[in-house]
């Protein structure tokens, strides 16, 4: 039987999805305003839905081959769980439809958001606020929507018992399979995405600034519309369904660390189990009274804008930190004030990481400028300390990192380091703790695009230069608060790897079960029973030791691959662009009078062409990162596929760092210029840090996000796979 | 007693030092040219021994702090092995020496190697290439000498013994802590070295080029001598400082893993131990027959010449697979052909690596033309080029490192994976494989740098066009050939930090008896006698396992040293670059008449702030570098070593070859543009390309080659204080 507390999840997911659903009809009673504006907001309407179209089309493709595989593995091989081919088509559906509902709003939202600008900034930020407000809560709503009614279905076919663990451990290792279908989708999203909005934005400015001498945005520029497209597919659609799949993963991988952790103690271990999910549960309800709390005067500056936005992010997280106490109380947890020492642990990381990238990529502090003022000497030496201070920039947030993994084990263990399953239990909640209040983070990241939309759309209707500035206002905003988002981001995945790897070691003991293997035999000759083995005794019994040659080759491919799978995203933006570049040009010298503004350029065909190159682009890094843990587990067996995992966790997660900060860097010393430091607009200057920019934008838009996606994809398939390894390893 | 056999080793060193005594006799014989010529030779030569005098201040300061360090552990905390102070220092001032010679030859060269050029090609490639020999002899001569004198005198102390295994494990371990001084020394020149080359080389353009409008090397620019003298200080010395330590590190390792290998059959054991240094020995006088293969017809063409060095190398290379072979037998080593095999596995790794690197960095081939095609639309496409295909380029180098490791591992272990002890000692010797033939490889390394200031002198000195034009080809050879030397340096860094990884649990164990812990228990309460723990009975004790959060902040902690490093000599080189700027403008300001050509510049004055940079700023990461692993020992103990060895490696190894192949691929992107592609010099393709060189000298000069100095450092200094970290650690 499930408690009674287990309705609170359904129950605050619904209460998710219908404050989404009334912010969604709140910004949608605002007019979109002039003729041309509604023109333009359909334009960008119809290519990213075109896009998105275009890309369920090869996802779901993508997915019916990998339910066919799974359902031969689970039917046929009988070496998998017999739900996960449904588990995974759920779990890549649910985000998608994140993605797809936020992205909607957000095209609704741009002209709606220029429209109210004219009014006042406050009246901007409303609408543009709520419409990420509704992407926040989607993510958060479908998320919980799913995890509950997985877990609801699963307790009827493998009731929860008092007396007996398995059957919760079983559903908790099913449920997290529903993850590698989100992060499988998440990882199309953000490459395809990202791919998609960089060729347009690089290919664009190529031709259109520097050969045609237009500025952003103007609507002589073939690929404006795309550009603006790729705001949308790129951080909104990418976004929520890389956001969904940190939350889904977070919850899920902590609730099988929990089941896990309690195997031998039923009573306490439903409770552990649904712990992570009433915190999330919790944290949607603070999430909202935050969002309700982001509202400031008529004529408020852009200070009283930046407090009201902090004031909502503060209030949540720190009530947060009050229920999540009064949680663990409640449901009598085991060591109930560690616990509740590793979420708090887990919220703090998050700020200092989200503190630390502000820090580095804000031009209001030293290393933005710097990098500003190195554009004296040209843009080698803008690129050389881009690359520097977003290399050295990564010490911080490891160091966050790692003192969050210690404390939030040693808060969750009590300070020993004997007991492993507490403590990584510990490290998994950190992550929720981390993640728990997403409604209202993720509100404040997806509002930047809508905002630079709405910039994007007043520039191209023709509204007033005031108009566009309080956009941009609105945007320069946003790119602050967001790097606390990121932040979350960053921290949660590296903590939610690490819950991985151990539900990796939980699936091999099911695997090693269910091919009927009840004994293992360690090193030394001990023979311990299977069900009863604890980590450290699978690390012995499977050798994942640092001087095994095989976890040492595993950790060099698994560092190779983030490498590698950067490099490949990176070329394909290339690639991408250089198409769009090719349009652009064609269009100019082909359709007459583009640049007198007489006649309209072909703003759908540069949409298609990225929409194609994104598609094109996509498949390799994708598949490569399904195959590789695939292959390794098959050649090299466990201790290959762990190498792998740590060596692409350690090497991805600060890769991951340097990118995104770099990019972010480069973006905002470019900004900086343009506020009329050393020159301003059109000086050297000016030209360095735009080459340092367009660098940037794959480094912080593509590659450096799609790390964290990766990283985490890896575990799971390695995960799901895992019965094949068991089964079938040369090793 | 030591076997006559051991006689080979010193015999062999000396014939080296011989040999290169011989060689630098040959080309001081030949003319320095006009009074022009010598008067910039003196300039250059002066500059860099004001540089070196300066850095070995510096560096002489740290050895004593070291050495009065180490003595304490050593006397008072008896922590420490009585004679690493000693081994420290010689280690130090060795590498110190071969850099120096190799660098006194270098410039007492270059002038010569002009006026050779006006002759002929070939007469310009015979001083070059004699002068190169000379620093590839010193290095391996010193090296070897070195080490069989401290074999000698420890084996007074600690008599070899027929039945008794454990001397020999004192003397190989505690000949490996002269590695460390070799190791210091040669990341203070590599870091020092690259950040001095590079100040001055981008600093200098930067003013003298774009701003002035001058051609390279021209006189008239104040850096131009700085520039030249930064050739000699860190492609020279400190590229002779980084090979010491590889050759050394590569062969002391192996003999200390077999030493261990064999410590219960000690009559196999010294055999095992001298192997690589025969291996070493017998690789001189191959590399001494390939260097006096390298000639050619007067008049050769420029195919000749790259026939005639490629002769020279293949045929020193397939000697050493015969004689390697005759070594194993006329040992009896246990599974002689198995070591034999792993020998040939290191050479052939080498090969690939090498072969990958000219792939991606020679504008033969499509990668790099592909870059210098993405200048059509800027330097911004350049740079995401270069850096998209810098990433890719890692995996045929991981991979083919990857098969090194595993099949040297099984040839040696006679394929039982159970064999640690067999399998490492043939990782290791796969290394020596690898670097056996380093005399006639660095000879072809080093000679670029010496035809690249010989160049310089051409043109300062006014000689005709052709002659620089000889210069020229002479160092577009070199860099064809250098490829497959890095290829070497590279894979033998990521062979040597395994094999020492292994050798460190081998100080632990030595440790660990010096404190008198006799006993260890494992996991399951198995008690084991420390003298006869394996490699996994340590794992197993210090709990390295994977699922360690120790371990893991460790893996970390260890990426991000990586980054970190990098990323502050990134910084060092923009700052050293920028007071250069600032020192060229001065001088164009303050002294009247340069840029007519009507009075000299004050080129000492240039040298000098390159040389005050660049000793300021070696000084963090240097420290960095070894203080952490120091704290990560106190604090984290073993496991946390590990986990930062194994990390930086895993990051490390794949962060230095994406940098070194950037870097080379935007060189030669330049080059392929200056040859008439694309518009040829002065075109707008040219300036981009030439932005995409300047970004990749600190990549491939400065940042990429330390690393791989970095990660062994990093590991010698956790072997000689692993006695600390065994006594004192909290955990």
């Amino acid at each position: 039987m499930l408690s009674e507390l287990f309705w609170i999840i359904p129950l605050c997911s619904i209460i998710a999805l219908g404050f989404a659903w009334f912010f969604f009809k709140q910004v949608m009673k605002e007019s979109e305003g002039t003729d041309q504006m509604k023109k333009i907001a359909v334009y960008v309407r119809n290519g990213a839905m075109a896009y998105l179209k275009q890309q369920y089309k090869v996802v779901g493709v993508f997915f019916l081959i990998m339910t066919v595989i799974f359902s031969f593995m689970a039917y046929y091989l009988e070496v998998q769980n017999p739900w996960v081919p449904f588990a995974f088509i759920t779990g890549g559906f649910f985000s998608g439809l994140a993605g797809f509902f936020g992205m909607k709003t957000a095209t609704y939202a741009s002209a709606r958001t220029a429209n109210a600008a004219k009014k006042s900034l406050n009246a901007g930020l409303k609408i543009a606020f709520r419409s990420g407000a509704v992407m926040g809560l989607v993510v958060v709503g479908l998320g919980l929507f799913d995890i509950s009614v997985w877990f609801y279905v699963l307790n009827i076919f493998y009731p929860v018992s008092q007396t007996d663990g398995h059957n919760l451990v079983i559903i908790t290792t099913t449920m997290l399979t529903f993850g590698m279908g989100a992060s499988a989708q998440a990882l199309f999203a953000r490459v395809g995405g990202g791919i998609f909005t960089k060729a347009a934005d690089v290919g664009g400015d190529l031709v259109g600034k520097i050969e045609a001498g237009i500025p952003e945005d103007d609507p002589r520029n073939p690929a404006t519309i795309a550009d603006n497209v790729g705001d949308n597919v790129g951080d909104v659609a990418g976004m929520g369904a890389d956001l969904y799949e940190s939350y889904c993963g977070s919850i899920l991988a902590t609730a099988a660390l929990g089941a896990s952790a309690f195997y031998s103690a039923p009573s306490m271990q439903f409770r552990a189990v649904i712990a992570p999910m009433l915190i999330a549960a919790v944290g949607i309800i603070l999430s909202i009274i935050g969002i309700f709390l982001v509202r400031t005067k008529e004529n408020a500056t852009q200070k009283d804008l930046l407090n009201s936005l902090a004031r909502g992010i503060n209030i949540s997280s720190f009530l947060i930190v009050i229920f999540s106490l009064a949680i663990v109380y409640l449901l009598e947890l085991e060591n109930a004030l560690g616990v509740w020492g590793a979420i708090v642990t887990g919220l703090v990381t998050g700020i200092i990481i989200g503190k630390a990238t502000e820090y580095y990529t804000s031009h209001s502090y030293s290393p933005t400028q710097h990098i500003a003022k190195s554009s004296k000497t040209g843009a080698a030496t803008v690129i050389i300390s881009g690359l520097g201070i977003g290399m050295i920039s990564t010490a911080i947030p490891v160091l966050a990192v790692v003192f969050g993994i210690v404390l939030s084990f040693l808060f969750a263990s009590g300070f020993d380091f004997a007991n492993v399953g507490m403590g990584l239990y510990g490290i998994g909640i950190a992550a929720v703790g981390m993640l728990s209040t997403l409604g209202i983070t993720l509100a404040t990241d997806a509002y930047g695009p809508i905002a630079d939309n709405a910039g994007g759309n007043a520039e191209m209707s023709g509204l007033g230069d005031y108009v566009r500035k309080r956009t941009d206002a609105l945007d320069a905003l946003g790119n602050t608060t967001a790097a606390t988002g990121k932040g979350f981001a960053i921290g949660s995945a590296a903590l939610t790897a690490l819950a991985l790897l151990a539900s990796y070691i939980e699936e091999l003991k099911i695997g090693l079960l269910r091919i009927g293997q009840d004994i293992i035999t360690l090193g030394n000759g001990v023979e311990i029973e299977t069900a009863k083995a604890t980590l450290t005794d699978f690390m012995n019994y499977y050798e994942v030791h640092l001087m095994n040659p095989i976890v040492l080759i595993g950790i060099f491919i698994g560092s190779m691959m983030a490498f590698l799978f950067c490099g490949l995203t990176m070329q394909a933006v290339g690639r991408a662009a250089q198409k769009m570049v090719d349009e652009v040009r064609r269009q100019f010298r082909e359709i007459k009078g583009i640049l007198e503004g007489t006649s309209e350029p072909d703003y759908a065909r540069c949409v298609e062409i990225s929409t194609k190159g994104a598609q094109i682009e996509m498949i390799l890094p994708s598949i490569l990162a399904i195959l590789v843990p695939v292959l390794i587990g098959i050649i090299l067996g466990v201790a290959g596929v762990m190498g792998l995992l740590v060596g692409a966790l350690g090497t991805g997660f600060v890769l991951a760092v340097f990118m995104a900060n770099s990019g972010g860097a480069w973006d905002n010393a470019k900004k900086y210029v343009e506020e009329g430091h050393l020159g301003g607009k059109g000086s050297s200057c000016h030209k360095a840090t735009v080459i340092g920019d367009t660098v940037g934008d794959p480094f912080k838009d593509t590659s450096g996000p799609s790390l964290n996606i990766l990283i985490k994809l890896m575990s799971m398939v390695a995960i799901v796979m895992s019965g094949l390894t068991v089964a079938f390893s040369l090793m």
